[in-house]
């Protein structure tokens, strides 16, 4: 049964600015819309006549669906724009894109954007809710609590648990968030990677560095395997693919000379035969499709909560809903 | 009034794996639906809580906003996936993104992609519906029934018409499931084109061949002229234009010169002067426009069967719906 | 109290060919539907299960979200066409698309086009009702009368006021409806920019012309500063930005000589620096964001107008509101 918790405020831009309190208490909130959110028989209508715009400015399938039927879930009314066809190709500054949302009473804009802290810089200037779905290389946050939520439904309690993140972390908000919520959770985090994909900071961040996937398999408890984003990589090293995969790709080999039963989560879209193996993908440590799954619940978790809903109430929502 | 029929199953991919029964139980139920897609008081909530992606990897208008239409008349949640701005442009491959719409409990998926085959590949893969909306040069099997039920609305039953497919057989998903739906209805099927744009094993397929315009239509009671596809004939023959509608362009005095009330079809989007002039496709033997019109009914039937509908329940189903 | 006015027919294609009953009478309906647009408490349900198509083959941001929102607040059903992704990259002619849409019993299409002309052409051939929403340098009505409304709010009846229009008026279908809308209404207007961004026709038009921006801020009681269509101005004589602003710029040095308190107005979007600098944007004479607000309630009451509502009957239309 969720608790009162200290409200998240206008917005969620990421995972760094929140405690455990308000983490647990999206997740548990989540963990209330999963039914919901799995069998979709009804509709929760907390948002009804609410408004909210998705505004993608970087590419996505999934998490844009994630959000879109999470919202329609919720009965919101919503409305898309990407970078093509928006006013973005006129010149626009987002800003003032933003205020002309605001000034349409929009109540919630849910943002992807290719600089890192847009999503930051929007909502210090609009009196909507921003809810930051990847900014840059800065933060993802409901991709972390989804990845949070789903390690939980598999091992319990964070606490104390090790967790190692795999692969191209320099370039990852994914890695950020993940960072960020799991040491909030109590959990003990690992990185692992070629040094080139790693940022220079990363011993900063309280984190452990392991160069071998080896050692990191043999250390960890889960494994969060990134993609490696090539279409991020220019002007840097670009390792050959091939040999990613030979010197760091999670294979079944590796997976099977693990101490433990472990966990594998990836945040997709995968490359097949790069930095994970089908094999490993699509077998029984992989949960991968559950953090899909789960991606909904959290996003309606974060909706309901920054509407004002409390997570104590999402239980009681949820029988309320209009058939 | 429709009568029980043979369950369609999970899936619509072509008319080629369907029976007669099958083909009949969908037509009579688009009949159900017609009044409520043509003059839509009210909706028919069947589908309501149901969610729907609709995947276009290719361009469309019609039959995306048709599909779009049939599925808010039922009142299902619908997401729109389309190449540009979506995961593919990452590389993910088609299954990745199907599992990801599957775990988040998709109900149906609507699928447009450029290769033949993807469709069944799909719905081998996800538990959720899949249907057809044109796979390569494999089958478009809605635009193949609402072929269908406009010949039947004009010329009664099938059996035994004299339909005869115009044009670029060669690249053309509606050829193949009209030739499938024709024959199982009992028509008569014909094509007529120039050899280059003819399949090689057309004739294995149980349809007679017609080299002159001018022989196909003293045959023919029905002709399905097909869109010259200008934009696949990459490598190939491509004709003039100019020479193409000299010889085998269904003009005015062609269809005037008929022996019977000839009753011309065409999926559109046309290339008036070219397969078709606007004399003809504007004219009295004409029911293009009428194809669209019923474009809508029969995707509310196909939704409404794969969802689990029955046929003789359409009509209970409208009269119950919402206002 | 909105009163009974003439119904706006069948299709909002420009301001020129509406009365001023009319252009009064949609101005009345939106004040009724401002509460509504401005704090969405409940849906007034008016296109209940009507069908709208928002054909954008132009890139636009706020005035198809500003269209969507309205639609989805009078409860209908809407789907969008963009010029990626639809049939119009096949090469289908307008009038064929515009058909089919008919076909399938769509009751109103929103269009943006290129082509100036192109709503009248539509709305020609359609029995759906069009409305433009920008045709080429011809009209963008809804534009207009979003102005109309905001100076009316500021400034009371618009008799005798003097407004300028400023900038590049040659390119501005913004700028052709606002003359047509304001000349109606009784207010004296002026255009000021440099001659190359002026129509030929201007003075035949009734309207007052000033070379320099000193002379029009001395003269108005309101500025509409249109945006430079850096897009547009291929061929002709491109200003330099820098010397555009120093000489036609709305800079806040100039609005404080202004012998009046002068109302700024903006279409967006706004090139900041060029055609007017940000502390005259964000500052105390600036109503630009609130035009952007005015838009909804502005479509509302024209897609209700035209779907067969009484100007003295929005009002009521509210207040039967669904919840």
């Amino acid at each position: 049964m969720p608790q009162a918790v200290p409200s998240l405020g206008k917005d969620l831009l990421g995972l760094e600015g929140l405690t455990r309190e308000q983490i647990t208490g999206i997740l548990d909130t989540a963990e209330a819309f999963k039914e919901i959110s799995e069998r979709p028989v009804k509709k929760v209508p907390v948002l009804r006549n609410k408004t909210i715009v998705n505004a993608f400015f970087e590419n996505s399938t999934r998490t844009r669906i994630s959000f879109e039927f999470a919202e329609k879930r919720l009965a919101a009314d919503t409305v898309n724009i990407s970078s093509t066809g928006s006013s973005v190709a006129k010149g626009e500054t987002l800003v003032d894109t933003a205020r002309n949302l605001e000034a349409m009473r929009i109540d919630m804009v849910v943002i992807r954007h290719g600089a890192s802290g847009s999503a930051q810089f929007l909502a210090d200037r609009i009196a909507s809710s921003v809810i930051n779905a990847g900014d840059g290389k800065h933060e993802h946050p409901t991709q972390g609590l989804l990845d949070l939520l789903t390690i939980r439904d598999h091992r319990g309690p964070l606490d104390g648990l090790h967790v190692c993140i795999c692969g191209d972390v320099l370039h990852s908000r994914v890695a950020r968030s993940n960072i960020h919520g799991l040491r909030k959770m109590g959990a003990q985090v690992a990185v692992c990677g070629p040094a080139t994909l790693l940022p220079a900071q990363v011993a900063e961040m309280g984190v452990t560095v392991f160069r071998r996937i080896e050692e990191a398999i043999e250390w960890a408890d889960v494994l969060n395997i990134l993609r490696l984003q090539l279409e991020r990589m220019t002007g840097g090293f670009i390792p050959s693919l091939r040999e990613y995969n030979r010197v760091f790709g999670v294979t079944r080999a590796r997976v099977e000379a693990a101490p433990r039963d472990i966990l594998i989560l990836h945040p997709g879209p995968m490359n097949r035969g790069v930095e994970i193996d089908s094999d490993v993908a699509d077998g029984p440590h992989s949960v991968i499709l559950q953090q899909v799954t789960n991606g909904v619940a959290v996003r309606m978790a974060v909706l309901y909560l920054l509407s004002g809903g409390q997570p104590e109430q999402a239980e009681a929502a949820k029988t309320g809903g209009a058939a």
